[in-house]
């Protein structure tokens, strides 16, 4: 996992562990970190003005075809998530994302991953990208370069 | 919470306490049980004869519109969880579910509840239970009864 | 459940509810919203100074002895969360607090209920609120009583 | 993912799909399948006569360091997960266990994947594997390749 420091396409998320997401052990169950990634893609594409709620309503989805996660440290209730998503790939069928989670504090690192996801239609069938995403995604790059 | 001795409509399910279900005080968490609430009542239709998939793919849900849980005492990962469930009340658009968890080696309740249910369509407007519902309980009652 | 308008025990979170909070029927799966009142009760506590990763550190835990949840609307992926929480009733060994949750953009109630909590040792043995807890608590109206 | 078809160590675990795993999609949420790698991985154990639950309980942990999964297909509420698990590699300090996940009826691989562990101590500090865990691994390698 290689985040370019020169690429404008991180969006960081920022939320506090919550008490359910913990196990056994005190620290944030692994598989949450799956959850988190979401979240941090999530809120990447609301920020490139690509909600994907809207995205399923124009009748796409984005299935995880692939995810991959490292895990180097953990995270406990109390203390606050930051996950930094970046959008690695952005071909007509597919997309991959990058991810780095840290405890908020600390600018640590503990755990980083990736997800592939396909573009189908509802019906689960392998399709291009909607127009309108690789048009916000143009944008995306040209308005966060002028900065 | 009552469970009626003498009601046949009773149903058993029993599976190992997951890790990912414990929080940081190493025990269940206490959202956990709505969802082995939902184990009992899902296999309480299976054993009926009306498996909730069959029931949403023939056009009607039974979303929940009440829970109550009550805790006494926790699970821990390594134990078994026994859900008893039994079908309370069961009217024309309504259905109420009670429940009591245990640790199936120890015979002790732990946590008891009850969900409530409303019959609806697909979109989400109220109305009356299918009949093949109605016919599969009186089946079941009166299977049961001539135990 | 009455929230009172003269209270100013309430606090407010918002968040966006998460893809994998959603279920098959659509919306937010109905165990969510016990995650989503320990996240208003999370947020309570912090606004009061008294966050209960501290309270776990000093010693005392707050485990849920009830929990009863009324279901009146849905939420979907791509709405955000809004939650009330209000501290209903603060004895020396119990506490309950209220919940609503709304949609936060239509500002129309989906959701409510509460939750009862006992003070306990590490142990899990029933015990009196830490006094730092009962001072905190007296400093939190006060202050807001002022505005 | 290669399982050995001469191996011995594959262990099966079945349970129902429950609601609450699935999505808006209509299908079992991707963070899920980490899950039920998990049962699997515990019922391994189990059967290895080497319960997590008394590794912890005896001192050890066994966090998971990475994990990968590919997606090729997916469950539905109404059907049955199975999860084939085997014991990849079994290092003094480090095991990998893989895991294949099928619809039961249909014998279909729809989902496989890896996690890697470590052992360590209740602090979290790296060790070697308990004596016991090395002693039960010989006698479950004998007893299978007996059959």
């Amino acid at each position: 996992m290689n985040f370019n420091a020169n690429s404008p396409l991180v969006v960081i998320t920022e939320f506090p562990v919550r008490y359910a997401e913990t196990d056994a052990m005190g620290v944030v169950h692994h598989a949450t970190y799956l959850v988190y990634f979401e979240e941090g893609r999530s809120q990447f594409m609301r920020e490139m003005g690509s909600d994907y709620a809207e995205i399923e309503a124009s009748g796409f989805q984005l299935p995880v075809t692939e995810a991959a996660v490292r895990y180097v440290g953990s995270l406990r209730y109390g203390e606050r998530v930051q996950i930094k998503c970046q959008l690695k790939e952005n071909k007509s069928r597919r997309l991959t994302f990058n991810y780095e989670v840290a405890n908020a504090a600390a600018n640590k690192i503990l755990v980083t991953g990736f997800t592939t996801h396909i573009w189908t239609d509802i019906e689960g069938k392998v399709t291009r990208a909607p127009l309108s995403w690789q048009q916000l995604y143009e944008n995306f790059i040209s308005s966060e370069r002028k900065l």
